[in-house]
């Protein structure tokens, strides 16, 4: 089949990099071995700086929603315009962690900015431009910020309140339902059980 | 008269700086003392460090065109919210080193990015929000990178062809033409003249 742009998503805690490992063991048994891997923010030098900035924040000073979410679109536009549009075209898969699910999850549902800006500034920025797939990991940000919290510090958005978090999985959920290449994937079972899902869902994908 | 945002804008080597100075020499001769400056892209730490990145570049990497452009916007709305608008609201007055004007001319002159993706960001990001007066210096292309090479080094914006210049300038003509809050200065003027024409245009405008 055609290479493709395939992205895995949720939340903190959710299981992504687990869950990265085995979309590429399951690419690779289809034969399918040039993979090119990208992370939002960054993926680049530049989009990489502006994940520094995003993620640590700036010594006493808030850093205001719009600009949040102008920095995420930038270093998203740079990671598709310089790396994922090229790999696709020299025929190469990309699995991304992360994408602009994200922004419309976490700024669009958790920080509560404006749905109608959301949408035209996504139209704007990227036009047509979307993952072929999306597997949504949905866990309960109790699970997800309780294994987020095992594996060390907090940055500056995982500390947001709980409710941040459940306003972000809503618009997950909301989302992953009216969007037929958006997929869901329960990761609050055992670790094993989530990787037999995300193998089988993938699989019955790739032979579609 | 009721304290407002004034903009000095122009090409390198305009001759902003001095202008500046007469305009906060011109407001204070009125009576107005308290007075933030601000300039762009800058002005708060977040913002300051993604003029960094839009002034020196990433080595190795090419900024895209609407990443440049998302960084912009990232430092003009968090400059607006977190230093101008609080500024404004506490009644002082507000000189700034280029705003959005700059945008219109560089990116959307220079770097001719589609006119209807820059008129729907800015109304996208910044709503009503626009200086009560920007004064342009207008020069041309050859004399203003004469005089910025005499300061010293060149940034990687300054390093552009004459052509864009030319392209930013041509824009920042016609933006000038059409809106009556932009005054342009003759900019190719002695110095003594320019710093008369600035002293008499505020003036002039401060009275209205």
């Amino acid at each position: 089949m055609k290479n493709a742009y395939i992205v895995i998503e949720g939340l903190e805690g959710a299981g992504k990099t687990t869950a990265i490992n085995t979309v590429v063991k399951t690419l690779n048994q289809s034969g399918i071995q040039d993979i090119t891997f990208t992370r939002e923010p960054g993926g680049t030098p530049l989009a990489e700086k502006l994940r520094e900035l995003i993620k640590q924040g700036i010594r006493g000073e808030k850093v205001t929603d719009k600009a949040e979410l102008l920095i995420l679109y930038a270093a998203r536009v740079q990671l598709i315009e310089t790396i994922i549009k090229p790999a696709l075209d020299a025929g190469k898969w990309v699995v991304g962690d992360r994408h602009d699910l994200s922004s419309q999850a976490y700024q669009g549902g958790g920080r509560g900015i404006d749905r109608q800006l959301m949408k035209s500034l996504r139209d704007l920025v990227l036009g047509e431009f979307k993952p072929a797939l999306t597997l949504y990991l949905d866990i309960t940000p109790e699970l997800g910020l309780q294994r987020a919290r095992a594996r060390g510090e907090l940055d500056r958005i995982e500390k947001e309140s709980l409710a941040f978090f459940e306003r972000t999985r809503a618009r997950y959920i909301e989302l992953a339902s009216a969007d037929e290449t958006i997929l869901t994937i329960d990761a609050s079972q055992d670790i094993e059980d989530v990787q037999q899902d995300i193998r089988q869902t993938l699989q019955q994908w790739l032979t579609k």
